[in-house]
């Protein structure tokens, strides 16, 4: 059998050790939440520029209104007041290989991408490598993550920010050129050049910071959960759930709509 | 109809807006992820110390190893690895009355306890309404939060240390000496003084900072959120499920347990 | 430390006993659904016509078109398509004091109202002891569940239906007639008289039959868990989450919608 | 726009329609569970001895006991016990593609060997092609989804009583053959031959019924979800989750144990 255990902490009588801190001690009111975070997942703070880039992907995808997973949040809420963990679950629930799971993705396709990489290719073998990778999903009708958008069609606006921050930051590396040349095959290749969206920007800087994969979707778990403890309470104060519910019951006539 | 919409945010074709703010030009890079955090729920950046208060509560709360909501998640990891988020998402639903959502409760029972009380009460007048509330809600059979701890049972660690970060801020206010007056009460009434603990201490921090309840138990959401993702990352590399289910199953003798 | 075992089951190597049975042996191919339920919840199959009157009340409360929880499932469905279960526990999560979970406050509460009425009481009598607990509750602000409708403003259809299957099967006892009492109470008193909905249907219903008061909602989450998979299913040959999310963006102006 | 409406139901202000019936009047009393359960996810109550078949399924994987989704509703359960819906949302994300969710899995897989099987094959014919699909799978390093089983390690005790049900009821078919030359390989290619287990014999019972894949995990779902409000019932009578959560603290010595 296994010893259960974990590296992430114990506690005894006195005190509480998270990842051999003293949580009461040495943790609280000396560290941010940034650096918790890192140490409880990584069991480092963090190096680097790393607390500028983290920053800026959780800024990223905190929340942009009415989706998905904010409705579900919001419809759950609705029923189950009393429970507001189950609303914020709800809204997670939906972090799948569509719209936030896929970031982690991106991060593994584009490591894949740059390991049959030469090292020092120049930009012509990158551009050929990038086409042979981008034919051999299609064929294999594996999905491109980190290309396109439905409403940002001329191109994400975060993605030109999330460079800069890269750039500054010293982590402008080779995944994030692996994204950019697959946008540019997608134009040679496609009918119309599919601007880098958010999942692909991010899978490409948790890439080139070197972060476990898994993490490119759990910052997103995290900075969504901050999304939806908004919509709660926005819920709380000004409720759209009920009227959620009516405005769908109201597109097939046969139903009577709630007084 | 009510209108459906929120004021956290909406996209257009070339932009994207948060609470007024363009995502992308005034955000990303620009502000953290507190202030984004503060921004997305409460329509403001931090405002005085509370960035200091916010990341105090948020290290306090993030994890301490293998705690019911670590275990959930790290069970249901092992059925669904391919959904990361369905094991986070059954990890923040124990955050109820019990646990991570006592915090709440407790900041609405000391504003609750802290209305009866006359401005400038002294500490006698503090005591005798600390005792009559704590005695009405035995009578009434009504839980009163924020005290005992059953491994911390001379007192939680923690307590002092937010205490101290709460007082360098300037918020160490009526509701925590509200807190502190309860634990009095405690050990005067019944047969051993109930020492402070971790929920009673964030419940008066949040009720302190005059944040709304909800956000009590919201920013133990988004902790633990982090610290679900660091179990979920250990439960990659050095696996427990199955070793966790083994050992219960060896409770009882007659199962067979699996090889 | 307490023993950790279950009543429900274990597992030898050769064999699966549930609540004590052998479930190769005795069980699959020999019961059905509904006492294998019994057995495994309460310890024992249907007893008199329990299963017509559970079979009833699982039919009432399955589903009926595009309600809150099937909203939630369909949104996460869009988002994580490859993990259907976490649809389900979405569509699950909302299942509390003011849907669902519902009939267990109504069986509560039910239970409550019978306890103070004396044995043989006439229904002048038991008018009088409805009008004063509903007057009571009134006061007290708690909510008296199982009457009204805001579509079935003049009276749920389910509720005759209910009451003859409760009646042909011998369940049509105290509890019922004190739903029944409400209603009238609430029309005397109030504005409009409510008519009985299904909370308080199901809610009688299980109190008549003197199960556990759980069970009401236990009853309503299985059923329901059946309709989530049906709109789950509806999702996969006919999707209906991206065309919810974008009517919803088009209730503002503000936003653009996907093309 | 798609319209937004679902065939599965809609509600006037006088009736409730599922499916086209009229719920009150038509099902509610006069169809049992499993028949509104077919009408409610495929549009239609059981045909043949579909009924037979699905209540001996949905007996076979109900409950067996401290399983880890059982584990999970109960540790989330000590913590939100006003919230027993997040408790079994809690328990059912597991169902992932290595529990519950390995039925759809090998639904899918059985129904792609059987694609390349010639009308007519014999037993001959049909081992060369599951030998080949066996190899094929192993050298791409999919999993061969419905064998072995880490407790029943001679043979698991569902097997014979599912076959039987099934040649019973007309449903012993060729998915059922497949699964079965599927055992036999592994016995010629392996160290040891893998017996069929309960994802297996329902994969190959749900294809035999030509059935929609997703329907071998949908009845798991619901079926557990019975399995799970024993659990909760049970933990509310004798409840496990403290000791449950201690029994793992005590793994590490490093731990003090709640007192």
């Amino acid at each position: 059998m296994n010893p259960i255990k974990t590296e992430i902490g114990y506690c005894t009588t006195e005190r509480i050790y998270v990842r051999g801190h003293d949580l009461a001690n040495d943790l609280i009111g000396k560290v941010d939440f940034i650096d918790m975070m890192m140490l409880v997942v990584l069991g480092r703070k963090c190096e680097g520029n790393e607390r500028d880039m983290i920053n800026a992907i959780m800024v990223t995808v905190m929340d942009h209104g009415l989706t998905p997973s904010a409705l579900a949040a919001r419809l759950t809420y609705l029923g189950a007041p009393e429970a507001m963990q189950a609303a914020v679950a709800a809204g997670l629930l939906g972090a799948g290989s569509v719209f936030l799971g896929a970031m982690e993705n991106a991060t593994l396709m584009l490591r894949d991408l740059v390991k049959s990489l030469p090292e020092n290719a120049g930009d012509e073998q990158f551009l050929d490598i990038a086409t042979a990778f981008y034919k051999d999903r299609r064929v294999a009708r594996q999905t491109i993550y980190g290309l396109g958008h439905n409403i940002h069609v001329n191109g994400d606006p975060r993605i030109p920010a999330l460079r800069e921050v890269s750039q500054r930051n010293g982590y402008y590396g080779v995944h994030w050129r692996a994204m950019e040349q697959l946008e540019a095959v997608s134009g040679i290749l496609g009918k119309r050049r599919l601007p880098i969206n958010a999942a692909g920007a991010v899978g490409a800087m948790v890439a080139d910071m070197q972060l476990p994969p898994t993490l490119a979707r759990g910052l997103t778990l995290i900075s969504r959960c901050a999304g939806l403890i908004g919509h709660v309470l926005e819920e709380q104060s000004s409720p759209t759930g009920q009227a959620l519910w009516d405005l769908v019951l109201r597109q097939d006539p046969r139903n009577a709509v709630h007084s």
